[in-house]
């Protein structure tokens, strides 16, 4: 590559930076939204309206534009009830030729395509300090308040760069889709180190359950133990007992860690933007065969109206499931991959070692010391049929070499309890296929599916480098 | 089976019960023995002739006689050089004839064969208390004191049930070979819980570390941390610093567990009496193939004065080293043996899971948790030949899915450097072998060899009694 990387990151600032036109289109919208709620709403209670969000810290993206319009109400006792009767129903006669749909998270919000801009008019708790917030969305003010009061235009650039990084990496978003890096979070990071590369080399030194503490003191331990298991530790500076990494997975996590290393190793456009990449289903199959590998894909359907963070954590538990009858039943699991358009259809593929499929028998281990499993498990073997040797082994394990139920992973799949293991609550198994020509042609040939199962099936992201392994 | 319980027993008590002629003839012979130390020996310090082992015991197996003859010294400083000058060199001429040699354990003893009688000839410090004792022998006359202080005739009937028992599942003996129960052991095994059936009883609850106190109070806790590790600890009632149990491994301990369990659920004389079994090779060859497994042999060669102890610790250290290099690229060993004749050769074999050597591809995974190691497995594999991929998996743990170098075990050991990682000291690679008729032909067809990897290859022992894998 060998781009230089000041050019590079000047050149991407610019690149990023929202234009004048976008900046006065986003103000101008949101004063007339302001003045529309002012002139229709009619409370009980102290109310008033204020923009949150990206746009309102000066951190959006270029033609990224979108807008929180907050409506803070003075009252604790806010219930979903009290907002449709109160603010929803009221709003929505007028805001209804703004393409406007009603949503639920913690409270009831409204969804707006106005000037060619996404809105959500986002009703909340008027909390005094962060103490008071009900809600995730109650603290949100207090998050613009204080990146606003750290931020300068410098570092509002580098924040871009950093959260396009991310976006590029894939790991941007709290979302259960993602797992990722937050926007706040992106911003507060960039606020404790400085600037974007000073935040890349920073991570480089990040291990499981890092923790980073933006401003003050904290005790480490305690946060440790306050937030046990989180790969990140980033307390909130509005309020330290909130983890404001709490969605980033161990995933998101190694990914930006190791791009991170990467990056300051080959600095290249690539980490932000990704090329993209469609293989032929014949490119696969070729790539797959050549590794002596296969991609087991179930396809789901679910209701439109069922709510992605929904429909991807039920996808995730499923998958987890799966991946572990399969690997009880000595499956070697490569990797499992998820996707969904979000509005239809979900797929979970498993990239499976086909030399475990072709595997007829397999040795099953005992506990690793002595312990009354030790007997179990002789008590266990010593009775099946498919038992054909029963010893303990050079290393004091008991092990059984057993002849496998299911050679194909597909098979046995077919074989578990479809209420148990195969569906959730809004998802409904369609198909198992291990033939990805039968698979688009279920997802009638949808071009995003082929792209993601195009990169599951190369596996290295573009930013590794691999030295011997360009994109196809 | 559904023999009686009680019957089998009391046949074996009869059974394994020395004659009045062997016993006569022991002491007859052990009589002989001391007069003709006492009429050769002079030395100018103190010096008495005792008789100890199994048959000063009273716990000897009938057919299994051998006496052990100590020469009790009174001298501290007793060094090998003084022991072969003043001893060995003034007993050797006149016991010649009895077949005498002259070997070497902590110090230097003569073995005879006297009336069909194996006698050790033992010179050892005359300890006055176990805490002057020097060496492990010094330590024996102590043993033999406890153990005749607390048996009675009933109690010998089940140390040899015992013994027999832990002979027949293959556990008998504190030598590296076994790494098993010693006769000691065994009798203070039968002293604590009483009887032959109460010790098989206890040892069903035993787990790893388990600690076994024979007489009186111990703080467990200490004695765990005195005997680290160790699978089984028996504090010695002579010298509680010492642990009785020290040559137990994980895999006699557990073997010993788990034979106790089968053998209380399904008494038979198989626990005491193995049959024995010997395969053709073509019967051999089948069971692999239809297990779809190949045993790996390496035939070594060594001096015939080497010591055993030091033959087989020096197997065992090339075996580990060979199975941990074996595992690193990727082969699933099912087991590895050892065999020898203890007198010129030596096998190590691995018992391979040929799915395993048929992969070409094979997938390594990186640290579980995030950490420096991680960006160290990036490093490693990026800019590899063989990385075929290089991604960050969905448990957010970095994998390669990984070109194997080598396909075949063989040619993967034959890499290897011979004198760091395929021999020792004291043994020669002869050749490295899955063909087991070569292997054979380079053994000269011993009948042992055949019988010994007949059971390594059918692994389920007789005891297990598999009910879908009878013996063949």
């Amino acid at each position: 590559m060998g781009v230089d990387l000041k050019d590079l990151l000047d050149e991407l600032r610019k690149e990023l930076r929202p234009t004048d036109e976008e900046v006065a289109r986003g103000l101008e919208t949101y004063e007339f939204l302001k003045d529309l709620i002012h002139s229709k709403l009619r409370l009980d209670v102290d109310f008033k309206v204020s923009l949150e969000g990206s746009f309102a810290k000066g951190t959006a993206l270029k033609g990224d534009l979108d807008l929180d319009v907050f409506i803070l109400i003075d009252k604790e006792d806010l219930s979903k009830e009290w907002i449709e009767e109160n603010v929803i129903r009221r709003l929505y006669p007028d805001l209804k030729k703004y393409e406007a749909h009603i949503k639920y998270a913690a409270h009831p919000y409204i969804t707006l395509r106005v000037n060619n801009i996404d809105v959500d008019v986002v009703p909340a708790y008027w909390a005094k300090t962060p103490a008071e917030a009900k809600t995730a969305v109650d603290r949100t003010p207090f998050h613009t308040r204080f990146v606003n009061s750290r931020l300068t235009s410098e570092l509002r650039d580098e924040v871009r760069l950093l959260k396009k990084f991310f976006k590029g990496i894939g790991v941007y978003g709290a979302e259960i889709k993602v797992e990722g890096f937050s926007g706040y979070l992106t911003e507060l990071l960039t606020i404790k180190y400085g600037d974007f590369l000073s935040v890349l080399k920073a991570m480089t030194q990040w291990v499981e359950g890092q923790v980073v503490v933006v401003e003050g003191t904290h005790n480490v331990e305690i946060l440790r133990k306050l937030f046990l298991n989180a790969p990140l530790i980033v307390p909130d500076p509005v309020d330290p007992y909130r983890n404001v990494a709490s969605a980033v997975s161990r995933r998101s996590l190694t990914i930006a860690v190791l791009a991170s290393h990467r990056f300051l190793e080959k600095p290249s456009k690539i980490f932000f933007k990704p090329p993209r990449m469609k293989l032929s289903v014949d490119r696969i199959n070729d790539i797959l065969n050549g590794t002596n590998r296969e991609v087991m894909c179930l396809i789901y359907e679910f209701k439109p109206d069922l709510s992605p963070d929904i429909m991807w954590g039920e996808l995730k538990k499923i998958s987890r499931k799966l991946l572990n009858a399969l690997k009880m039943n000595n499956f070697n699991i490569i990797d499992v991959g998820l996707w969904s358009d979000e509005k239809s259809h979900a797929v979970i593929t498993f990239d499976v070692d086909l030399s475990s499929v072709r595997q007829a028998y397999v040795v099953r281990v005992g506990p690793s010391k002595l312990c009354n499993g030790s007997i179990n498990f002789l008590s266990k073997y010593v009775s099946r049929e498919s038992t054909k040797a029963l010893w303990i082994s050079y290393d004091g394990v008991i092990k059984a070499l057993t002849r496998k139920r299911y050679t194909d992973p597909k098979d046995f799949l077919m074989s578990l309890d479809k209420e148990r293991y195969l569906e959730s609550k809004d998802l409904r198994l369609v198909m198992i296929s291990k033939d990805l020509n039968e698979v688009l042609n279920a997802l009638s040939f949808r071009e995003d599916f082929i792209e993601w199962v195009s990169v599951f099936v190369v596996k290295t992201p573009a930013w590794m480098m691999l030295n011997t392994n360009p994109p196809p």
